[in-house]
């Protein structure tokens, strides 16, 4: 039977750099250890005191349907924050929730796309952009953010893009680079969108995770707020993710239709998990501390490990769970270099190439295990680029 | 800003005969008792067991991201399920779990269907088929399964309408009549589809609900395997509506592609919630006929009301939680009768028309709430409806 263009054509075929992340995972399976730095997953579990109000609830009998735009208390909940952090009065009239970051992305493609419509994205970029836009029948079309200007994207660069277009995907602090976008780029970008009236659709994740400075939501900048749909997610920042809870902010007519597409789309999202997420939420920003902590501690081990290095450099990591470095200087592309990297050393990590042409010659680290195998790794690793870059021969198991 | 035509489109507006739904839940909401016989909610929760099954592994460290095609488990378990109840040869590579049966409805129409392609479903539906349809950008058609064939829909119809068509979707048992499609149906039914080349989408989440005779899954029928994508749940067969698990069965490229969809949309179910599930159906039958149980009875005691009323008819009810009574006799429409019910009587039904055009002049009564009140309510139904047929005046409250 003949399938869906859309489907069939969702994502590349071929090669995509994932090779990598597929074969660590099969050696892993065939029993080979392989320290593995591929996937933004916490390496400490949804803390107990969350699961067990869970259950809870649960017992307590929230299981049957819940309000597919959320429950009032969630979504008061994120409004308060998002007031409290932004500035910006928001209520729960502005707050959708639903199962996840991602399908916050799928809905808000939805609500600023129709089927042939063109939507931007940064490149760099998390691996599944290009397919939500093409998933929900638009057209993607990427901007560079270039390496030379530390992965910020240029209102320019945005601007040359913009014709036909109908919205821009951002994430900041941003995965794969690091990297945090700078007051001066969040206004250029909302300059970009109100000039060529694009919905801006700002993907915020790892908003608890940003080392130097302070988070800056583009929702905040003058006459924003009107056209900004923000994703969040207690993924990152409750070490959450395999709950699947998330939710868009945004102008209250965009979230009723958002949520009338969600009866369609998904149903909601389980009333124990919503009801385990608003605790959560309530343990304040002591519990986020404690989430983010470990990646803080492993960003100074890895300026220590990368300190006076030439072979390997660091794109600046100021925010999210990965480190991005720049191994041009090795003459090798990032998925030469990953490859050959999991090969000799068992050390898996992702080549810039999968998340775009921008990162080429990049490698994405996540530091996503203890301090001392992390540091382990990003020693070999260095050792590994250094061999490379002096010539000398270095032996690559079949 | 503007909004996609996608989404402001998505549903009608005006008034569908919701307005009886929304009516019943601010009168409660005020503090008025209202009898809720509305929604396909079960008056039992989720049981104990699989609560607790979900918070051991949970608690066990099952709460990082699961593999987004599900669990390998559980789709065994699935594929076991539909070979031993269905005859077809089913493996894992034919099963993809979803957050819930509405999304595999979502995945099987992006699968099947390309923006701008038709998607025929049968009228009287469920009320998320239209705009479920559209959601993916597709064009729905109604097929109208006629009540003086006792809603089972026709061949010729179906071939009728299937000109330029990509699928049909199907649900039996059947929401909201009740009406299990005979063999000949269906037969009928797997033959407009093969001489048309359409997908079926065969909506089976009321397969363990079924008082006469036995399920028959389409997919059984000779050429229907290849064609035909089957959407399960757990929500009606295992009181777990509130945990958001279901999948979609069908041939193994398709599922494929639909996982990648995944990938885009929801990235994949918590994996406690698939080990729960998992759990539920570990439980074989006994669960499932216990979770049944209430609803059977209560149709025995429908049968009971309305046995030599004329005023009041019910259609044949063979599955699931619904009973369908024609109240044409009264010569109301269904959402007259169902807003002066609800006034004089504070009991909660849906008008046919919620379900589409075919349903008009019946109500759906969900039988959702225990023996002695819904005995009660249908009594009272079938006085006021005999009330109307007598030509007395019946008091309406403002």
């Amino acid at each position: 039977m003949k399938l869906s263009k859309r489907i069939t054509g969702l994502t590349g075929g071929g090669s995509d750099g994932w090779d990598v992340f597929n074969r660590a995972r099969a050696m892993i399976a065939a029993g080979t250890p392989v320290i593995e730095l591929t996937q933004g997953e916490h390496d400490i579990r949804t803390a107990p005191a969350i699961l067990d109000e869970m259950h809870r609830v649960a017992k307590a009998g929230n299981t049957g349907y819940s309000p597919v735009h959320g429950t009032p208390a969630l979504r008061d909940a994120i409004a308060a924050r998002v007031t409290a952090r932004t500035g910006v009065p928001t209520t729960r009239d502005n707050v959708a929730i639903t199962p996840g970051g991602q399908p916050a992305l799928f809905a808000s493609h939805s609500t600023a796309c129709d089927p042939g419509d063109t939507a931007l994205f940064i490149d760099p970029y998390y691996a599944t952009y290009p397919g939500t836009i093409r998933g929900v029948g638009a057209v993607p079309r990427a901007v560079a953010a270039r390496p030379d200007h530390g992965f910020q994207p240029l209102e320019a660069d945005i601007a040359a893009a913009a014709d036909g277009a109908r919205s821009l995907l951002i994430n900041t602090p941003n995965n794969p680079t690091g990297v945090v976008y700078t007051e001066a780029t969040l206004t250029g970008i909302a300059r970009a969108c109100r000039d060529h009236d694009l919905w801006l659709i700002s993907d915020e994740v790892y908003d608890t995770q940003v080392w130097t400075g302070t988070h800056l939501s583009p929702r905040a900048l003058p006459g924003m707020a009107d056209r900004t749909l923000v994703i969040g997610s207690m993924s990152k920042s409750h070490a959450m993710t395999g709950s699947r809870v998330g939710w868009v902010v945004g102008p209250a007519e965009a979230i009723r239709h958002l949520v009338n597409l969600s009866t369609h789309t998904t149903y909601g999202v389980p009333g124990f998990i919503q009801d385990a997420a608003l605790f959560a939420l309530n343990q304040g920003p002591a519990l986020e501390a404690q989430v983010a902590a470990p990646f803080l501690r492993r960003r100074a081990i890895a300026a220590g490990v990368l300190n006076g290095v030439n072979a390997v450099t660091s794109v600046p990591c100021d925010g999210a769970m990965y480190v991005m470095l720049d191994i041009r200087a090795t003459a090798m592309t990032g998925e030469a270099f990953a490859n050959a990297l999991l090969d000799a050393e068992k050390i898996a990590v992702m080549p810039g190439e999968s998340f775009g042409r921008a990162a080429a010659g990049h490698l994405r680290v996540a530091m996503t295990v203890d301090d001392a195998t992390f540091e382990d790794a990003l020693r070999r690793l260095v050792a590994f680029a250094e061999a490379r870059l002096a010539g000398k021969p270095v032996e690559i198991s079949a």
